[in-house]
Parts: C-alpha cells; sequence; structure tokens
C-alpha cells in the first residue's frame, strides 16, 4: 500500500465512517457503526415541508408527504451494503478518493414501501426505461455544481426489491442515514441506494449525470467510457483475533485454539462458501457456514477454528458465490479504484 | 498541516468516526454522528454475566448488575465530549497518533447514576486520594498489554456530577459508545469518560498506569513527565457554509448575505464569548451568543450574519470563556499533539 495518504483524503477519512472490523460480531450491525459515505453535506431536512416528487413518464404523477409514503405497505429487509470503494487504499498505484481500507460496509434491517408498488400506483407510462433517484444533498464534483443522483434500469427496479426507506433497524432514520426518505437497493453497491431522496423521476433514456458518466464505472483509462458499477462482488471479512496494538493494529493471539469468525456476502449471486488460510494464503480449508438467517440480502456468518502455533502468521478469508465468483488474491486497479475485493490480510503474532 | 499520513495512521482514522461538520446544525448530536475513539477494540459484552465491581479504600464493596445500577436514581446530563487529540493533524512538526482534524467532538445527553452516590454509599474509607475506572477493553500500547484505564483525583469525583451512563439520547448505549455502562466526566477531555466500565476502585495513592503515566499528558520532551490533561479548553468550531467540492471539501457559497452558525464550549469555564473574522484572523467580530439551552456542560450556539462578497474568503472563529482562557491562532505543538485549540480556518469561495 502507498504510504502518503494526502491531506485532501484524510478529510474524507475524518469524515466518513467506516465499520470497525470486530462489529462483524453482529449479525445486524449497530447504528452508528455501519459505514457511511456522504458526497457532499448532511442536509437538515424540515420533515413538514418535505416531499417526494414522483414526475417524469407516469400516467399519474405523484407528490407525497412522508405520511403518505408511511401509509403504502411496509417491508423490512436486512441489507449488506458495501461502498464500491471499499478497499480503495490497497490499490496500487494509489488512487486519490475516499481512502478505505476494508471497513466500508455494514448490514442493517430496513423498513419501507417498495419502489415497484409506487411505481405501479403511478402507472410508469410507455417509452420508460430508467428511474432516477436524486437527493438533497448538493456539492460540486468533477468541475459541476449537482445534486447526487443516479439511476437505475426500470427492468431492475421492477424485477428487484428496492424500498424507500424510512426506518432503519427499528428508529426512524437518522440525519446521516438519509432522513426522512431514502432508497435502498438490494444486492448493488451503495452509490445506488440514494439518501435524502426528494425526487423519482420515470426517465425514456438512459441519464447521463456525473455519477453515472464519470463515478462509478470500472475504467482502465481516464478516457474511456468502461462499465458501469452495479452488484456487489463477492467478499468475507474476519474479526481480527486476540487483541490489538493500538498503533499498529497488529494482533495478539494466545496460543491454542483459536475461533475465527466472520461474514460474507455477494450480490451477484449466493455465498456458495468461504475458506481460511493461516499461511498467508499458500494453503485454504473450507470454514463452516452459517444459515442465512437474514434472508437473501444480508451477510452470512462463518466460523473456523484455528489451531494457533507460536509465531508469526498471516490470516486470510475468501469468499465465492453460487455464479462462480471468487474473491482474488491480489487487488486489481482501475481508474477510479473501485471493487477492490482482494482478500483480507491478517498479521497475528500468537505468543510462545 | 504535513501531507504525508502514513498507512498507520490511516487504519485509525478508518476505524475511528469525526463528526462532519454541519452536524454542528444539531445541539444534540445525533446517535451515530459523535466522535468515537476505540484505543483497542470495542468489546461485546454479555449483560447477563456483567458486573461492575467497586472495590478499594471503601467501607462496603459492591458487585452490581446492571439492573442494580438502574435501581439508583437517575440524572440525564447533556455533555460536550472532545478527544484530547483533537486537532492533532494540524500540528507541526507532525505527530503520529489518531489523526484528527477538527471533528472529534459530540454532544449527548447520558443518562445514569452518579459515581458520587454510589461511592457514598460503598463509603469511601480514609486515606482514598483517586478513584480508578477501568474498561473491558484490552490491547497493547507502548508495549504493556492493559485493559484502557484510567484514574480522577478523589475531590474530583466528589465536587463534579460525574455519571455512570446506561443510555444515551433516550436509548440503551450502543457497543461503540460503551454498553452496558460508561463513566462520563463533564468538563474534561473524553479519555477521562472509560468505557465498557468493569471496575472502580478507590486507591490510596495516585495510580500510574500507561493512560495516566505516558499517554493524556503535555510533555514537550519525550522524557519529561510534563502534565497532566484534564479539562476541555475552550474551542468553536462553524458548520462550514454553502455547498462543498467533493474531494477539497472547499466551500463555494453565494454572494449576499450568509448567516455562519456553531458552536462553543469550554471544560474549564462558562463560554464568554465567541469572535468570528472573515478575513483569515486580521479582524474579527462579536457573534451573537445563544443561551445555553442544555445546561453548564454542553456547548453553546452562535450565529453571525456574513455579507459575503465575490472572492476567496478564509473564515475563522474563536472563543473564549469566563476563566479568560481564548483559542490562540495557530496550533501548539507537543509530543503526544494534545489539547490543540487553535482557531478553525475554512476556505470559502464566493461566486461572483
Amino acid at each position: 500500500m502507498t504510504e502518503g495518504i494526502s491531506r485532501e483524503e484524510l478529510q474524507l477519512a475524518a469524515r466518513n465512517h467506516g465499520m470497525p472490523l470486530e462489529a462483524l460480531r453482529w449479525d445486524v450491525t449497530p447504528i452508528g457503526l455501519h459505514y457511511l459515505l456522504t458526497h457532499y453535506d448532511i442536509p437538515e431536512v424540515d420533515v413538514e415541508t418535505w416531499r417526494l416528487e414522483l414526475d417524469g413518464l407516469l400516467e399519474r404523477p405523484r407528490s407525497l408527504s412522508l405520511d403518505d409514503v408511511r401509509a403504502r405497505p411496509a417491508v423490512e429487509l436486512a441489507v449488506t451494503m458495501e461502498c464500491a470503494g471499499n478497499g480503495r487504499a490497497h490499490v496500487e498505484p494509489h488512487v486519490v478518493s475516499q481512502p478505505w481500507l476494508l471497513e466500508a460496509v455494514g448490514t442493517a434491517r430496513w423498513r419501507g414501501a417498495t419502489v415497484a408498488g409506487l411505481l405501479d400506483e403511478a402507472g410508469v407510462a410507455d417509452g420508460a426505461v430508467e428511474v432516477l433517484f436524486t437527493g438533497l444533498d448538493r456539492g460540486v464534483e468533477g468541475g459541476e455544481e449537482q445534486a447526487y443522483a443516479r439511476s437505475l434500469p426500470l427492468a431492475d427496479v421492477r424485477s428487484g426489491e428496492a424500498i424507500l426507506a424510512y426506518e432503519v433497524n427499528g428508529v426512524s432514520l437518522p440525519p446521516q442515514h438519509g432522513f426522512p426518505l431514502r432508497l435502498v437497493v438490494p444486492g448493488w453497491y451503495g452509490m445506488t441506494s440514494v439518501k435524502w431522496l426528494s425526487r423519482i423521476s420515470v426517465l425514456g433514456e438512459p441519464f447521463d449525470g456525473y455519477q453515472m458518466r464519470h463515478s462509478y464505472r470500472v475504467r482502465h483509462e481516464e478516457d474511456e467510457p468502461g462499465r458501469p458499477i452495479t452488484r456487489i462482488a463477492p467478499r468475507s471479512l474476519m474479526v481480527p483475533p486476540g487483541i490489538p496494538e493500538f498503533l499498529s493494529r497488529s494482533r495478539m493471539v494466545a496460543a491454542g485454539p483459536c475461533e475465527l469468525l466472520g461474514r460474507a456476502w455477494s450480490g451477484e449471486s449466493e455465498v456458495a462458501g468461504v475458506e481460511v488460510s493461516t499461511d498467508g494464503g499458500r494453503s485454504w480449508d473450507e470454514a463452516e457456514l452459517e444459515p442465512g438467517s437474514l434472508g437473501l440480502w444480508a451477510w452470512r456468518g462463518w466460523r473456523f477454528t484455528w489451531d494457533a502455533a507460536p509465531g508469526e502468521h498471516e490470516l486470510c478469508c475468501r469468499a465465492r458465490d453460487a455464479a462462480g465468483n471468487i474473491q482474488p488474491l491480489e487487488p486489481a486497479w482501475n481508474v477510479g479504484g473501485y471493487v477492490n475485493n482482494a482478500v483480507q490480510r491478517v498479521s497475528v503474532t500468537v505468543a510462545s
């Protein structure tokens, strides 16, 4: 990893929140430990005047209050959400942006109305191809002043389970998670789940705003269009075992049986298995995968008992999914430093 | 500021949480936006087996369950808490530790039993001079394996309003804030408010553990004892006005009247005033200080209307307290990079 992180990157790291990896112990991430990335500022929203506008290619456009949204049938989904930039700080050559190591993840129970249900109610008109979601957070990026906005193909909205969430883990959305209403798209990287939602527009052609055209694309050259980032690639992370050294975060473990545990997820297909290596990735053993008790869209727990012998060790874990995707051993570079799902490596000292 | 932040510092920045400064809009910081520093790992605590041990120089030592603590008379205090390392990343020469810029602060309503009440109940014996608070979080620091532990002079415990908090902002403590019980010491820097509390010991001589003897001291040479860090020095911070550029966090503001707002606090005395500079600290005007509606131990809001003229500006604010302390214009260096309360500087571009 590059040693130097710039002042600009530190400013981002100081305001965006990672999930400390020991929080993988909880199947549902406690509020305040879920990762959080805010492109611009967290807006202050007056719920008395806030409206959700539904417009564009709709037979019956709508302007809804929060009570209106709450009056629709509600669903609750446990969703593992991950930032498309998770792992960026491990990519070389160095990519300048939010410098995530591996903490940009979390699982929450989101409750709200289904997007598909609201669109059915409003009647999608002929010629619709995409649905655009616009937030209230405004800023400048790539020289363009903008409100954060991302679109989804209509087919993905109709076949998926996206919701407009007003509650998380049983409480009203806190400001930083998109109060009063946010989009949650299960299985997709977090940039899709627009916070502080103000408008849903049904479009007759693909949206080419900054966050679609420039950001969140896998590009190997600055000037190529690249491919859009969509679903979460498989990843597994472990709770770092033992106790940490404050500054280096290196781990001290007692000799003898040591239970390693972690979580694994994939937005592309069901997690099919997790392997653990205790020798830096030279050999691998299958971990015990727990049932997916939180449903299709959330991570699954796994366990592995390691017989820790005195000395220095590098622990790794890697997930594979039912579609045949498996985590690579080394990061792959792209212009934005996105979708680096290379295996986690945890250095451990076992005392003799 | 030093350009290069090391991998070790990034690891800390990625797991500890700052309060994005736009959250200064809220008088009580929403859960998940309060700053958070964890020396080691957030421990997982089974509240069924957890006990708070009260021992040492006590006439009636105690072992209490959480229900026992909850059965005592409860008080609720709004407290502004700040890390003693806040501002460290602005100190030069560079100090390697958690690289806080200015976000290591927050205000919460903490509810719990008073420490003084519990000590009275247990009967402090003759010869007691300090009270030691030990948490369940374990790690290695400065080569010493330790549980995080800090002491307070008995006189400060008796004259102060320290509480053993089991609720924050009306809900049970989340894991990262010390579940099931934490110490909250109003007016003191955050290192004093030990989380995941397991033991309170009344001592006949000062505690010289690592977090007292080595950390949290203002030292100008590595090998001098220095002076212990105690109460929070005055500081004021503003909500950065306008909208940000994603990467640089520079601010764009429209020309015309611009309401600046922020919060100010001091653990040493009452806040006596806040001044604002819109020319990088060359001239200062008095801001309008709001009443201290949250009580003695919480920050106070302030406002200032700035007539923003086109061009580049550097906005600053500085607080002073009734004891005569005022924020310096430039950071002062010490070995640990502590207690840097130099004025905030916000670069703003006003469009013509």
